[in-house]
């Protein structure tokens, strides 16, 4: 059977094993007719942690994307907090591009009053700063960061269904919550957003831990991706985001 | 066939023939397994214009989520321009439910670096301030209006598909683009934002005069909602929108 | 002798004693020639502490205040933190209308740099973040909390002067020393103001225990329309606070 | 008899004509057991239009607010539009202190979601910028301005009450009426703002041709410094405000 | 004789002749012991004006800054409006790196209390807005745009002092000039930024119309530079921008 | 030999000693051909701690730039943390005239992604808020105080290069380092700026124990006001700082 759309989900870092399990998790939630594929850079840096590495992300996903409209994907999300790239992402695509980071706050912002996004590894802060003064959330947004880097969370894990070793994952959802708890608390925020790719395993036991909402950007973006196309509605062409071949206005 | 979900758009004023609108407006857009039912306010004002309408407006929210509580609606998007009642229909409901305001505004905010909100009549533009101020957008979005009262609007207007008279939403229509064609010249705004429930059957026409995204927030919201009920998310209940029985925090 | 002018303090609860109470507060600062009447809600709730309660008490607000207007009231102050109502009381009033949320920041902004707004219970501080958010004043204070219920307030008080058991009104007192003194050291703040209608009787034991001023909105609100009324002034009837009859602009 | 409370209305500059028309504006509003008394700079500049000017104004607030206190002045207005010197007044003054500018944009902000300010001559622009800084108001109120010097306005004008030739006051009416049906039409302003001392003449003609409401900040500071005392606040010795002799904190 | 230090400038397009005169126009205001050389994108696009440009622009710069470390380059200016590539610049370089735009901005915010921004082509306006959000500067300044490539610009010049042809380089002025005095009567603005490299020779004719400063953030660029490495100053390596193979923290 | 250009750095309170130490620290960073003299307030206040003061110093910066006028000044810097005087400076300088906390905060804004200004004594600290409204940092930047006034600096500190006794700055420099660890540990600043002047001596040690940018505003001033005159480029006349006895606009 054919499906109705085809949305990928685009891994800026070269890890294939980040991909899949970015995959499994846009799986989970993707409406019956919607078929999801992976895009992963095919050069630059197996994940992004530093302001290079968002530079080499941004690369992947332009590739990506160009990739995915040969192949006549119909909608993209950006899969890496940050979402770096994005701008490019819209402006290349025929289709609705929509980055983890932004699907992630908006989805809080209907949930909650207030909420934290909590990244890793501290360094990258700035990013989600970044995407908060674009959205216009930072007012109703705390962030937060774990002492934990990217590639712990990769090297540790398989592919989603497989199992994490105890070790690796558990010690990311302990640092989550204790973290996510110091938010509640301290912060008075009613809603948790996960601030990295790849974490859609934490949701559930966080949830079940925090009883707040626990949000996962890619779960969230492919939800957005599907709303657009639904809609029939994608980038628009007058100015920011012109076709680059266009001349905008 | 049961529904797999059940959405009920609540219209807080008391003309039906506005809530056959809006639903036929969510019906286009929802998938599949989605049923929408409408939810009218039993008592009230015939539209919502001014800021007494909009204090019985807000009871009519209140009043119709709790029908649906009853009747196991999943979730509800609320459809008038400033999504009255918005923080009570967030803590009554089980399920999630959304503002077609915020929900459009998120929505071009996925599409555009910037874009315009085109309500009526002029007298209700605080009232997209005000969602503009919660949301943080109001440095990417402008707010214009044009001079039709509501009542003009649903006066001249059946249900979705029996065709409006020419006179009424022909020149709402022709009013709109001249404002929109304003907006994209002298505010670099990017997508319009209808500004006013029960407006979908202009989004087409628009879209095609002006070659920009026009975004509905009735068809916005159900997309919204349907995306949060397949991540399992509904309302924080810490805090801000703990059920009325609660403790809150 | 006649008065120069009838204020009317709004109850937008059910609570005759609350009403009291914040009439008593009224009459101590009103000027010789202002008569101070008190209007309690007919139907709604008995505190407004949730959303759902706001719906209700902003119903309230304008029944009592067409209440005033058929008795030629001259102007109105709205009796609940967080200004229920509010916009319609100032659409429906002949003459001005100020809510004691409003009329407690300007005046606070007036005497300090910072300051600090300590509500009860904790669920309801978003109701005085969107009054900060109207205001501007949200980079000037901050907003705490105690844990204590509205009804407690009023349940172990009879109307000022009769004498609050120590248990009740003393151990807000403490709750409200305790997070007041946190607020000068952790936040900088330079004044506090009392986040809740009926806690006059507050005023002077803290100012003494803090030695900065602690500001009552319900008395703010008081001199404000007294002072609105003796400039002439009222709301604007251009836009936003139109006559609901009217065709605003 | 023995006035109940005694107002200082503070002229920065050393005009005393300019002094007389901002008491006599005062004593219009002032309550019955209120005397106002003006205080005019003994040297600096005899009207406030530079940056200059401000630090000379400023230093004849200080001058002026210490000799009110020798006096045991209750109060006092900072008649200058920009509040030059308030900070410092505030700290001197052991009761409130209250610039017209900050008087008249909370005034404003009771009446009216948006408004404007129209101020002369066009450089002091930043002056009325900064104090919406301040208060935070920047995004409900507009500056505009007309092209006339201070010293237009006092050169042609006695005291109040003895009537202005009708060339120079005149004009300055029909300056501000052009102006501020701008205001109206392009900014969906809803109430205007004088943004100069020495105004209060224009209000009425004003409000007659405008049909919103129109401030003068004298008349509106002199009610918030009545409001103050009977409510026995003054301005808080906590920080930013600590008495120049004390230790702050 | 050696240079007490050398400044690169990074021209994060492949165009030699943009690098050329972006050099020229910073060794223009350089002091004496200042050694500026250029450095090219190596692979990319001819010039920046989309926002795949952008990405391609970005490692462009991380790969020139990388050049310049080998050499032992002291400071670096990136010569693009909108700074692409900024943040990794910053991280991967030793000695101090500032954007032309950053630059610009903080320059004009010395000199002016309004300003504004005229860039080009006008879909490159959310660039500028984008580092205003970062720099805080947007309340006091806007972005206008002509309606001129940048390929435009660079066809048409070769390097500063041979000339350009009337042309090209006299309809760009002419375009700057009429939009600048826009700006100054429209916006109230009281200086002009350059919102392109390689536009340094508009700066004397454009200050000797407009008579308020013009300024170019390649020069700015260079004298912030200068003045970091007099002061022993460079990037904080406490988080954000620690080194990439650093732990940050 | 002549200098190339001749700097005041303005110190606004009367204390020979600051105005030494101030000179020193500007020589410290100077290009070769920069004379550096000193300004110092010939009556007024001996430190600026309180409001009033600031108004002396205000006094003392106009007195002292026209002072610098007379001797044909090329530039200026305001040596008070807080930039009393300021706006009359660049009204009154035919060259340019920075403040040492605008030129502070705009290059830590170079520098790191968040920083925070340690001030004294804590009665000040609005004065930095002030700045931080102006220039758009507030969002960048925390500011934090140490209990100590500026005489205890002053008193026990000779002109530069003399030691001070190892008691009074001694502790100063410990208080200063215990503030800024909790910056960088809880604010996630990246950099700190010395809230006051005459600090220029804890930049070193602080900087060695901290390992991150630590900014004396004083030589940051005269490093932006070497920039400006490289490029040219001097105060707008244009409206704000027009010459105060021109027409502005």
């Amino acid at each position: 059977v054919n499906p109705d759309r085809t949305i990928m989900v685009v891994n800026p870092n070269t890890t294939v094993a980040m991909t899949e399990t970015v995959v499994a998790a846009a799986r989970r939630v993707a409406a019956p007719g919607t078929r999801v594929v992976g895009g992963t850079a095919s050069r630059g840096v197996d994940s992004v942690e530093s302001n290079v590495d968002e530079v080499w992300g941004a690369l992947g996903v332009v590739e990506q994307v160009g990739v995915g409209e040969e192949q006549g994907v119909d909608g993209y999300v950006i899969a890496c907090f940050g979402d770096t790239g994005l701008a490019a992402a819209k402006e290349v695509a025929l289709g609705p591009a929509v980055g983890m980071t932004e699907a992630a706050l908006y989805t809080a912002a209907l949930l909650a009053a207030r909420f934290c996004v909590i990244t890793l590894p501290p360094r990258t802060r700035e990013q989600s700063h970044r995407v908060l003064r674009e959205t216009g959330l930072a007012p109703r947004c705390t962030v937060r960061a774990i002492d934990v880097g990217v590639a712990e969370l990769t090297g540790g894990s398989g592919p989603a269904g497989q199992g994490r070793p105890p070790g690796g994952a558990g010690s990311v959802l302990e640092a989550m919550r204790v973290e996510a708890q110091r938010a509640l608390a301290e912060d008075a925020a009613e809603a948790i957003v996960l601030g990295c790719a790849g974490l859609a395993d934490l949701v559930e036991p966080l949830q079940h831990h925090l009883e707040v909402p626990v949000i996962d950007g890619v779960a969230a973006g492919v939800k957005m991706v599907e709303g657009l196309l639904a809609q029939g509605l994608s980038t628009s062409r007058a100015g920011t985001f012109a076709r680059p071949d266009g001349t905008g206005r």
